[in-house]
């Protein structure tokens, strides 16, 4: 019975960075050729980095991908990797247009092409904007076995190109992804990938990459599934990884070739003589996916880490209020960045309270973060008392202040400024514009409130359980949050509990549901009426907010496209 | 042989506002009834304004959007406009999913409904995220005469529907549009209506909506063109305009129904007995398209009115520095809300000079604005000594002070504050960000600096033409250009020329081209280098910055959508 060992390489790429990304692909096929695997399977797009945006309708970008992975063929044979068959995904385009494409490279050379059929226009995703569909199937033939391969949104189709290869004929599927994470999504990938596998007959391997990339973290969670739903092998997610295992394949029913409903099949021969029989390693693990808090810890982690050295910074800076929000914000960055290059702000003014500014400096001190105190009376003094500001006016100019701070410290000592709002503020307007929002990313952005008190929790259990120091004082967890911008202000003053804001904001930002819908699930008309408009009202401070992961089904951003003029008023 | 008279609707809808944009098209049919024309045609989604982005995919709207033109059809007929069959645009959904669809309502009823075929997915339109075609084509007989009906895109493509109602046979076709304005794209309008009339053998109706959307603004310019590629009516730009005239049909050569290519062609037929004659009126007029100038003008004093009143604001303040961008918006404000809406403030620090401060005044006093001056420097001193700010970081915190300003101002007293930056300074970064870049709305945001000082030359030569005082100071035109944040500063110390940089930039940003295309268009490379490596650091403060008109090919915000994190470098 033929066999091959199987490589796939859950590797960290940079959009835009063609020789960086070449020179990914050839360290990890050199891994791949040392472990003694006989193909290598990189994520979609792994040559360009995803997604690449408008970079797909500049021909120089086009036309550089498409010399590199012919170069990158050649590099591969002459770094002695050129037995080792590779999947590579990069951005290719014909005379149709760019295509979301993915070459076998053998022997120094580009065997064989394929174009992604399905192309995601929803969320985050606008491939049609950018790519044509492809119709044409090429299966090569390794060792004697028949390899098709299908890219990414290709195995989220019933009856699609996965169905194609089945009646073709394949011993085997490969699948290219670039899949972000979601909460709770990886409970479909293991189910999908089992059905799509069943749907061709043949053992499905795939991969996804990891690592941040603006708005969207992708987790890996690669795996290799049986026709009979077997899990194989899964990688860990949020980390680089070779996943790496060996597989018997019986002799295969047909081989067809030539048009099967709306796809051209090709057969590419490599090669037909089977691989020496060896003795297969032992069965790799079977990595269990996250906990739930662990995973979107990790989520953000990796995000904003990537998202730092990506665009070659090497610290952050924020404003500690004492607060829970700015508290997780920092644990956060102490994990992705370590709590040396964490520069920590107090920025009291004179309604902070005794308890914040020691909350804000015992935070930094667990994080072993830099801190100092910059108190702004005195900045905000002259404004107030040269414009006459009053009410609102003056509590804003108190966190714009605290912003003009950060940003001046920024721009002195080349930190880069972090958001600290979550998901429930900004979805509701409960922030100021150029003030606790300036930034150049914002860690929690997706992150509802109430999330983010037990995502602090978490953090601190598994500490304890380390037997470290929790990172977060617990005060900071349970004191009642306010934005201090006037005596004796608690948040609920001004918005409703949050456990049932974060529920209404869940049906109606995520779920896109209506008024109605809202008084079906026992929300108080008058509450639903009051969050959805505060809602619709903020959408200007959300356009100029910015970037950060994205861990829900809908995060504000390219996620969610509504207009800032819109009449529309739900109820 | 058969006569009507066609009444086309340039009116100017509002997004989301299903109940106002009703009353708008039953007051306008009442226009054309007392016209005595027999149809009426109304722009594209004219009823859910356009573009409604992801309220497409909010069953709650859909479903009014749905309920709201059957009601339409009812009180067009109580109004006593029955008779008159009138085109409306709307959001419909079937079991397939959302539609980009227009009805035609009579006497009470929706008689024929149709949706789009070609779903724009490029530039600033998304609309394969939200529709899916339609391959219905309605062709309704009024009075005898066959009329057949495209929305918008689908009179972009040869062969397309149109060659379809061509070949089943109509005497008339209508067309209701939603198509934004872009500098010198009028030009192509005639011509592809023309072709398109042409290729079916019939007259076209081209109806477009007038009015700013974000930022969008639609400029109308209506017109009916004959088969023989005869204008016989265009509509004036910007405004308001109902179009009628008169036409003769011959009669129809064939009146095939059935399938089409993939078009599947329905008769609906409403009124065979032809209207009594009558003595058409004259030819009604052929509005010239303005010129080049004038256009851009009014495209961004109608944007920026539109985003101020549909977005509840009556007043805009901004800082006015002397300089040319200031004083554009703020004439362009002056034109679209009148002087006494403005509240333009000076805001000194110890680098602005003397001519700055008198050109803002003189400025502010020949569009008979409001005017104050708030020096910044009491401001600027506080963070600069506790923060010990030096270099960039202390001319950033000129900029914020004024920003932070600027919000106290419009938070105390309710304006809206513009942000003055133009395309030019936006696409290499040369600007502050929670500085001058602070505002809800950025008037010139699309307009390179070079065509900023031709406006200003335009606008007064205007003045002067009508015997008015031109509004912008000649001082502000003719001086060198200097953001005055350090001593003797010009903008010519970090930019190359302007001629030169606009010339780059409108290759590189509007035509996407690389870096070889523009070393071959004759550009210095060290100039490429630099201006190419600028835009590309600056893509973060564009994602934060306010909203503002798109007058070109190629806008920065939805029209140009580029990664931040991004390591391609053209060179």
């Amino acid at each position: 019975m033929p066999q091959l060992r199987i490589a796939a390489a859950q590797v960290n790429t940079r959009v835009g960075d063609l020789a960086g990304n070449a020179d990914l692909i050839v360290e990890w096929t050199r891994k791949a050729a040392e472990s003694g695997a006989h193909l290598v399977v990189f994520p979609e797009m792994a040559l360009t980095g995803y997604p690449v945006e408008d970079l797909s309708i500049r021909e120089s970008f086009t036309q550089a991908s498409q010399r590199t992975i012919r170069e990158l063929a050649e590099r591969l044979a002459d770094a002695g990797c050129g037995e080792v068959a590779a999947w590579v995904g990069y951005l290719d385009a014909d005379e149709v247009g760019p295509r979301n494409a993915a070459a076998v490279l053998y022997r120094g050379e580009v065997v064989a092409t394929q174009f992604k059929h399905h192309l995601p226009n929803y969320g985050v995703f606008d491939e049609r904007r950018y790519y044509k569909p492809g119709t044409s199937l090429d299966i090569v033939r390794l060792h004697g076995v028949e390899i098709g391969m299908v890219i990414c949104e290709d195995i989220w189709q019933d009856g699609g190109p996965v169905a194609a290869l089945g009646q073709a004929g394949v011993d085997l599927i490969v699948s290219p992804n670039a899949s972000p994470y979601e909460r709770n999504k990886d409970d479909q990938r293991l189910p999908l990938v089992a059905r799509r596998s069943k749907e061709a007959g043949a053992p499905l391997v795939y991969v996804n990459l990891i690592g941040g990339q603006d708005e969207l973290v992708f987790d890996g969670d690669s795996l290799v599934v049986t026709p009979e739903g077997a899990l194989l092998t899964r990688a860990p997610q949020f980390v680089e990884h070779l996943m790496v295992i060996d597989m018997d394949f019986p002799a295969t029913a047909g081989r067809t070739e030539g048009t099967i409903g709306e796809f051209e099949v090709r057969r590419v021969a490599l090669s037909d003589e089977p691989v020496p029989a060896y003795r297969p390693a032992p069965a790799p693990p079977v990595a269990e996916p996250l906990p739930e808090e662990a995973e979107v810890w990790f989520a953000l982690v990796t995000g904003l880490r990537d998202y730092v050295h990506k665009n070659g910074f090497r610290s952050i800076t924020l404003g500690l209020s004492g607060g829970i929000d700015s508290a997780v914000v920092a644990a956060i960055a102490a994990d992705a960045l370590g709590g040396g290059s964490v520069y920590g702000v107090s920025l009291p003014s004179n309604y902070s309270s005794d308890h914040s500014k020691d909350d804000a400096a015992e935070l930094a001190r667990r994080l072993g973060a830099n801190y100092q105190v910059q108190p702004i009376a005195d900045m905000v003094d002259v404004f107030v008392k040269q414009l006459g500001l009053t009410g609102l006016a003056e509590e804003n100019v108190q966190a714009r202040c605290r912003g003009v701070t950060l940003m001046g410290l920024s721009n002195q000592f080349g930190h880069l400024v972090l958001a600290t709002g979550n998901k429930t503020e900004l979805a509701v307007g409960y922030s100021t514009i150029y003030g606790d929002a300036v930034g150049g990313f914002a860690p929690i952005k997706d992150v509802p409130k109430t999330l983010v008190w037990q995502l602090a929790r978490w953090r601190n259990a598994e500490a304890e359980k380390r037997g470290e120091i929790p990172p977060i004082p617990e005060n900071s967890i349970s004191k009642p949050p306010s934005a201090e911008l006037r005596p004796g202000q608690l948040d609920t003053d001004s918005l409703p509990p949050y456990e049932l804001l974060d529920d209404i904001l869940d049906d109606y930002v995520e779920g896109d549901r209506g008024y109605d819908d809202l008084l079906a699930q026992g929300f108080p008309g008058e509450v639903i009426d009051r969050v959805l408009r505060m809602v619709d009202m903020a959408e200007y401070k959300r356009r100029q907010y910015p970037p950060g992961t994205k861990i829900t089904l809908k995060a504000f951003g390219r996620d969610r496209r509504l207009p800032i003029t819109n009449a529309w008023r739900e109820g």
